[in-house]
């Protein structure tokens, strides 16, 4: 088929990035940002670097130019994946190369990007001295990371789509004599075949194993009459989908449909994914959003059912600020894109949960999956 | 084809590798190890746990048995996945995960596993107060993990057994006249079809990209009368495979053979390869491995075209200790396993790479990887 044509992020817009991120840096009075491989890098300069034990990292640094120290064996990927002019600086395998990120600093306010790996960290606080107050970028950068522009929207909406057509494929397909793990493998492959440049996550949870939210693809095999959770996603040029879905199959037997119990436990679970849907604007606190799909779940007696936050923010992370749960007053701004996928789950018997990536507009919710939130009773 | 038999580490060798590693937090005078989402939690415990913003950890402190903290999304997972039995604290959304692994503990000494996440080793140091002693935990893990036993050394040796039939498929097939990334495809689908769980790496640098050590798989068209540095690898069972071996592509025209400069420097290289490889033994130091590859190199006025440490350790993780690297004087002991892996690069023109894993043994060294060492001259 014929895939959209997927936006490129501009190079200029990463030297904005960059300036917009020494500038918070500055009016936080921090000395200096360490930003090691990861996706804060590529925000900040577009550069997909490998996570190496050999330290690669970006430094802003109060009164010079924003600089990368990267192995010498890096340079030429570090030069083809840097999408904006920056002072590369490369270190020999006998060199320290702590020390040529950390220059002459000593002591001070410093932040480090939250997936830095601790050997790197703890090597970074050495250098530092005792006197480092270090702290997560994510105070810094946080901000800028949160809304999302146009392109970056565009490609959170591709990824949906894309994950969209993948749940109609499955739910038109055979189900019922499959296992769990052969059902996900047909849903990465199709993740790919969509547009993905790689799947991250296929969870098929089949009867009882729809009770438990993490269940990852087992040998179980399918079986008419029962339920599926469908929680599928992947990148689509770095930006991730995520979608869930509950199926029913019935192996076209109308006698092995849904049971009341589980028709009335997703009529409340759809009405709670739409009133927290629904709730989203700029102003609304996170908690807000997590309150209002709660607040109908636990209304008719499944609160308990229902045992994990409402969503995560997702962007160049699956799962990154702003999180949608209880105690998070911050308030949503126009740009902000998150899951919002509440569940209930009986365990023993089963579960389901409906989820959408959704970007707080200016006026209210934008829902980028379209794929339908009813109850999908299939064959299979 | 028929894959081996894969050997499975026994549940009971995880309790005594936790034994073990307790025995030297103890010995190290630590107060508490602290091992995070990777493969420390794996080596220790058998739980393969997904990379996650919620803390997962596994806790070591004097005077209590171990015990593993996971978010209560997670406890199925865990409950599935660790091999051996320990107690499982499970935290709610809104509960502070650290304070349930740090307990009473204020201040000490304590280690952290060298790939826990900045964001999980700030709220650590935190919660432990500012006269904690942050170290990493490879100081104290090293020595357990760096020396592999029987079942590690056998799931390396089916992984290089894997890898040399893909280079040896590679070899015999068709390369003039395709992408790179069109033979990196077929690299990552015939480590999988041999027996990896996954494909991790497949470099593929032809022509003057071969003078680049870390080139990944470009757009570049092969073309005959050129080399190709193939470098790939994956896991098995977990345990890494990384094999180099370089080709030189005829395209059938007896004409386009290598040419005398390169000859030359592959029999060098060859040289350094086996020379570096008979120098495994027990006792000898890391870096007399290395300085036994880089002499022959510099004797032919190569030094400079070698710049690269010449291996790195290798089993759960890809680069693992022992490192390969002048400046290191660690002593070889039997069941270390590590990449040999020299290479001789002209920048603008080509280069040559040759890699095995080997394990030093009680007497010298033991060759995973069975490939011919030798240039591949193929039709390509």
């Amino acid at each position: 088929m014929t895939l959209a044509a997927r936006p490129v992020i501009p190079g200029t817009r990463f030297a904005e990035r960059l300036a917009r991120a020494a500038a918070a840096t500055a009016a936080a009075g921090m000395d200096a940002l360490y930003i090691g491989v990861g996706s804060d890098l590529r925000y900040l300069t577009g550069y997909e670097a490998m996570p190496l034990e050999r330290l690669t990292v970006l430094v802003l640094q109060a009164g010079r130019d924003p600089f990368v120290v990267v192995p010498r064996l890096e340079r030429g990927a570090a030069e083809a994946g840097l999408r904006t002019p920056l002072e590369i600086v490369t270190w020999d395998e006998t060199d320290d190369p702590y020390a040529l990120a950390v220059g002459d600093l000593r002591g001070g306010r410093i932040a480090v990007s939250d997936t830095m790996l601790a050997m790197h960290l703890l090597r970074l606080q050495a250098k530092l001295g005792p006197d480092a107050d270090c702290s997560l970028a994510s105070s810094v950068l946080r901000e800028l990371r949160m809304v999302k522009d146009a392109d970056e929207i565009a490609l959170l909406r591709l990824a949906a789509q894309a994950a969209d057509r993948v749940v109609a494929q499955i739910a038109a397909g055979r189900l019922v004599g499959r296992t769990e793990a052969d059902v996900a493998r047909e849903v990465r492959e199709r993740l790919v075949a969509e547009g993905h440049e790689s799947a991250h996550f296929a969870i098929v949870g089949s009867g009882p194993n729809s009770a438990s939210p993490h269940h990852e693809a087992s040998e179980r095999v399918i079986e008419a009459g029962e339920p599926i959770v469908l929680d599928i996603g992947g990148t689509v040029g770095g930006y991730g989908s995520d979608i869930t879905r509950t199926l029913w199959v019935t192996g076209g037997d109308p006698g092995r449909g849904p049971d009341e119990r589980f028709r009335h436990l997703f009529a409340v679970l759809h009405g709670a994914q739409e009133a927290a849907t629904r709730a989203v604007r700029p102003g609304v606190a996170c908690s807000a959003i997590d309150a209002a799909a709660r607040t109908p779940i636990e209304a008719e007696g499944y609160g308990d059912a229902f045992f994990h936050r409402t969503g995560h923010g997702i962007g160049l992370e699956g799962h990154e600020d702003p999180y949608l749960v209880a105690g998070n007053d911050l308030p949503l701004r126009p740009g902000m894109a998150f899951s919002v996928e509440p569940g209930v789950y009986l365990p023993g018997s089963y579960g389901a949960r409906i989820e959408d990536i959704v970007v707080c507009g200016a006026d209210g919710p934008i829902v980028l999956n379209e794929a339908s939130r009813e109850l999908h009773v299939v064959e299979g």
